[in-house]
């Protein structure tokens, strides 16, 4: 303890440079951020993730609360109201994990990953959780495994065609696909009695990179640890859906918390799962479901492959500690720009998430040493260092749901980052914020280039496009004309969920990435300082990149008369989505028809090969016309409301201070119009009718869920009700923003 | 050599069942064909094959001669009258074949692939050759490696990009992509010293099937043996270009030869490059550029890892025998449809050759069953069992050329067929013998499905496209609509290609396959009987399909007025052909374009990954708008006068027998005319100016050659030229078609 108690000592003593001195409360923005660009420090970075990632740091480990204590010691040094907020969670533990293969010959697998001489941590696991999967039910089962791809609904039509069930088996499914957590939700809706998650190395491994420590790449006995948690359900505690898991909050007993799984499940390596399916049978897998081990895929299901697989697990209550750090705003401190990253890893976490909880910090320390300086926001700036983010969001679902009537008040904006490296800006959010973005990108020089980031990233998109790795047509205009590029739509998989998809509140998620060790060490135990540094980040200096990217969002949205907002991005994307939407149930429908005629011709009979032989996949019905006209009327009339209100909010400075103030309450909250208190069918939740994870892709996003979703799974009246929600949403969107125009006249 | 003999006397034996009892020389074709699939039988095949694939048949082997007698022995017996043609030609065989890896260790690499105990074939190698290529150039030669993955201009391009050159280096490039032969042609045209082959198990082994002997799918130690002969200047004997190796023949000596390598080369297996590969330095591969080892890929070429390389050659001349019988025509006798397909094997050839060549045997039999029943052909029909095809289409070739007069005035139709197995019709050829194949498809049933063979190729491109593994919009137009099915287009890689590429003989290739061993033995020694019936074409079942099939087309070429062509399916092809020309030249000045644009605004630069540092590919000028017209004129007038033609055809037999015969004349040696006697740019042996092998694809197609090859390879002016030459065959096709419908008249 005591190294870490003089590490943490040194931390605090790292200078605060005198900002007075390069730019005194500067009433010029550009100054203001130019000062800001001087505090941040990449070799401050370096120190506070060397530290922080020294042990390990998942939820209840002593060195998690110890970082949360240095964090609260530090911004408090940099001048900010700062506290920790405790919250009690339903968080398990592993206490054993088995894996054996038990058929065709018995082996035992699974356990810790070993040691790699060149990474110094890696031999330090003392604490260490073991490869588990968070919420996995325990269990102890033994039965033959069958393979299942990805796991995900085709993957299982699939094994349909060719007659292989895994009613009572345990499946293999490899990483990828979709998010971690539906691979064991489908095989426990299919029957499956246990589920195995494997790193494919055509995914995360050779196929693209180096192992480690040769390269960043999965190395052959790595793991990827997660949640399994439900989180299409809700995210969060899984014991107090909606509500903050305060001591006095009312619970859910783990029995019926519907987001924890009924099987067990646990991940393993590449390693492993060579072992496993060497010996598999049944018919030979072609094309894209298989993967990259040097081994002809099976499908198996037979006898000829049996493992015994038991978990045990400690559920008892965890503590969380989220750090709370407030800069009070001048002249609005009811408006809060909310911004935050997650600090808990699954061992040291040093890529996930103290990449960019170090430039949250940057950032922290620069603004505090600009107020030092004298200058004030004019909003309330909340800078927030979420625990539990890994087991399913927990730190900031529970912070926001405990805050909700306040946030829905106050907050007006939340920046989101999570882990962090070499390469490319990556941006998702609100869309009206597509241009706050672009421009904050326009100003942050890439280090590698000279050029700014939104040049580099153009330049990436060109080249990518060129070379036909790429076809996001949107993007690639965007990036020939020089002009903003599109924001990405946000799912899930970090903690902005709760702002955007609970509450409304418009918000951002930020990183850069694409040139750094590739996600080889996710979730396991070579995520470390060794990997950050040499192969992630080296030196930081995208750490750098970052915290300024993100300190002109947060100088740009906490100063002036509003957060710079363009309602015609917004509406420019919804009229997009609306034309996918209809693109999508088109398309099904021509797709269920030709499959009635190839069925009725037996042309699934007449192809079928004699050593696969499958059957025609099931007739799901065919998609009816669904009458989406509620829904393109509420884009058409958005699209030319935005504009107006984009032109009204240009010349607002022109007219009576009273007018603008009144124009401006009416825009203030207008991103939480998006949410309907019924929320999403199945999931009310989410509530958020423009953005949400999609229940059969668990992080990557779905806009107009309700519709949407409800065409891909065939819940036509759901479809049909929610077109009409959703053009309900749009038109109050839409309402206000008339209602604003018309005060600006 | 006593037991072959008692074979071969014990196949000799088989009994000829009357064909007498079941059809008389029955006027009624259908009737024909059906005493005809009456004599078809796979138990023969299956003897046959267990005989011919005893022992190794390459070229120059006691067995290859001895199956050639064997041949003889039965075609005479069948009532055919035959000979074996003999020729001598260049063709070097191994005496010695060296791979070490000398750095960073010392490793003896390559050598005989080692026996299966499943497959008894594989542990008798007495004569057998080791793993090579044909018409590598001799050497030794000790360097660096450089993996340039298919060893295709664009993987030069990569390297280049990369400042990574193969100059003195030897380079490993992996099958497919591209013709074998290409690999160290370019190598040698980018300097290189040396060249290693191997089959990438994600193209060939364990990424499709099990490996042998559990499944079909090639073994970590296999090795595909092939001929590296330039034959895209001209196949055949490298030492006598355009005339027959007849002992009075001009011979080029072997330093002149230009098909012949002048660097050494080797094919290897997957086992020995991965002990290669495991090494390289460079930076990583992504994408497809890397195969399914299971390790990262790597450019290599730094002297990490060398590799000594070293072959010595017998470069004696060796004698070609070719079996060819006759059963002469009866009204037409000067009208030969002739058919083929090659004996000779890298090793035992059970698949490739002799699936097909026992599949001819069997046509032979029952067409010798049915003349000796009586019935004889209108036209001659000519059987041949080519030597030497795998070397370099030897024995085929210096036939052709040796009797290419005689051929020009009588040759009406080329069938071949090479090896087969089970699964999905495949018929490529001249395009206005579509409707020929597309209705004898119609008229043979698929052995495990009961359709016809056309209705299951149909069925499986539907259910293909489906599936989305399939894109050819024109097949599956037609496979919708049940019309007659697309010909592929020719190219090369079998004996066809002298009689449609020398001399303009229509000609069609055929077989059927998809589901079996899917080449895992191609060309190495697990080549073998028991690898055929295990795997390939269990009961060689569809060996009497083949037989079934051709023998349709044979039956149909031979009797009748006419080969019953229909110019309406060349004219509409050969449109479809200018049109992809005219999209290619748009799409390539688009494209060159772009580059401009991306290289003049640094997008390269500011794209480019620090681990893998790359510049702007070469800006090879922009392709300049090319006039067409001529040839899009000449496809417009093509269109009108097939109509007109095949309606006149149909009305034929209404006309005077005089009218009949000036009218047929005409049109008999029609497809000639797509013959240009200056050839193509740089390779006059190929004289099709719309069918060839394209110089940058060894085996696959290039359609209207000297204007697509020429766009691609940016020799515009000789774009422009042969616009016009082309559309001076085209016209004079056009024209002899409007001499017909006027004679018709």
């Amino acid at each position: 303890m005591i190294p870490r108690l003089l590490a943490t000592a040194a931390l605090l003593a790292l200078p605060l440079a005198s900002v007075a001195q390069t730019a005194p409360a500067a009433p010029d923005p550009r100054a203001r951020e130019r000062a800001f660009d001087a505090q941040i420090s990449s070799a401050d970075q370096l120190a506070w993730l060397k530290e922080m990632s020294s042990a390990p740091n998942h939820v209840g480990s002593p060195h998690d609360r110890a970082n949360a204590e240095m964090q609260l010691a530090l911004f408090k040094r940099w001048g900010w109201d700062a506290r920790i907020e405790t919250f009690e969670v339903l968080y398990p533990t592993p206490i054993s994990t088995t894996l054996e293969l038990v058929a065709p010959e018995r082996a035992t697998l699974g356990g810790q990953e070993p040691a790699v001489a060149e990474d110094p941590s890696s031999a330090h696991l003392e604490g260490a959780l073991p490869p588990y999967v968070a919420y996995q039910g325990d269990g102890d089962v033994t039965a033959p495994v069958v393979y299942v791809n990805y796991g995900m609904p085709d993957d299982y039509e699939a094994l349909a065609a060719r007659g292989i069930g895994v009613k009572g088996k345990i499946v293999l499914a490899r990483y990828g696909g979709g998010w971690r957590g539906l691979k064991p939700k489908l095989a426990q809706e299919h029957g499956a009695a246990g589920c195995l998650i494997y790193s494919d190395p055509a995914d995360d491994g050779y196929g693209e990179r180096d192992p480690y420590p040769r390269g960043g790449g999965r190395p052959e006995r790595g793991v990827q640890r997660g949640s399994v948690q439900d989180m299409t359900q809700y995210p969060g505690d899984p014991l107090t859906p909606g509500v903050g898991a305060t001591p006095g909050a009312k619970r859910l007993t783990r029995a019926t918390a519907p987001t924890i799984l009924k099987i067990p499940a646990l991940p393993i390596s590449y390693g492993d799962a060579s072992r496993i399916m060497a010996r598999l049978e049944g018919p030979v897998i072609e094309g894209g479901a298989r993967g990259g081990l040097a081994l002809a895929y099976h499908w198996g299901g037979t006898d000829a492959v049996k493992v015994h697989l038991a978990v045990t697990s400690d559920w008892s209550m965890k503590t969380l500690y989220d750090v709370i750090a407030t800069l009070p705003g001048r002249t609005r401190p009811d408006e809060w720009v909310v911004r935050g990253n997650h600090r808990d890893g699954w061992v040291f976490g040093a890529s996930d998430p103290l990449t960019g909880q170090v430039a949250l910090m940057s950032e922290a320390k620069a603004l505090g040493a600009l107020a030092q300086a004298g200058w004030r926001p004019d909003r309330t700036i909340v800078y927030a260092s979420w625990d539990g983010e890994e087991p399913g969001l927990l730190g900031s679902t529970e912070w926001v749901e405990a805050h909700a009537d306040e946030l829905a008040r106050k907050a007006v904006l939340y920046v989101n980052t999570d882990g962090n490296g070499r390469g490319f800006l990556s941006a998702e959010g609100s869309h009206d914020l597509q241009h706050l973005v672009n421009a904050a990108a326009r100003d942050v020089t890439d280090p590698q280039t000279s050029v700014s980031v939104l040049d580099r990233l153009q330049a990436h998109v060109r080249a990518d496009a060129y070379a036909g790795h790429s076809e996001d047509a949107v993007a690639l205009a965007a990036a020939k004309s020089g002009g903003d590029m599109p924001l990405g739509a946000l799912g899930s998989g970090s903690d902005y969920s709760a702002f955007l998809q609970h509450l409304g509140i418009p918000s951002l998620d930020i990183g850069f990435g694409g040139e750094g060790g590739g996600g080889g060490s996710y979730h396991s135990i070579y995520d470390s300082f060794y990997h950050v540094t040499t192969f992630d980040d080296p030196g930081l200096v995208y750490g750098a990149v970052l915290s300024k990217m993100v300190g002109r969002l947060v100088l740009r949205a906490a100063d002036g008369p509003r957060v710079p907002a363009r309602y015609g991005d917004f509406a420019a994307t919804v009229a997009r989505y609306v034309g996918e939407v209809k693109t999508l149930a088109a398309e099904q429908r021509e797709r269920d028809r030709t499959l009635r005629d190839l069925t009725r011709e037996r042309v699934f009979t007449l192809a079928s090969h004699p050593d696969d032989p499958t059957v025609a996949p099931r007739d799901k019905g065919v998609t009816p016309l669904i009458d989406m006209l509620a829904l393109e009327d509420a884009a058409d009339r958005l699209g030319r409301t935005a504009r107006a209100a984009d032109a009204a909010v240009e010349r607002l400075a022109t007219l009576p201070p009273a007018t603008q103030a009144r124009t401006l309450a009416l825009l203030r909250d207008i991103d939480q119009l998006l949410i309907d208190p019924k929320g999403l069918p199945g999931r009310p939740w989410f509530r958020n009718l423009v953005y949400a994870p999609g229940t059969l892709t668990g992080y990557g996003a779905k806009t107009l869920p309700g519709v949407r979703e409800a065409i891909e799974q065939r819940r036509f009246s759901d479809a049909t009700a929610y077109v009409a929600h959703t053009a309900a949403v749009l038109n109050a969107y839409a309402d206000r923003l008339d209602a604003a125009v018309a005060t600006a006249r």
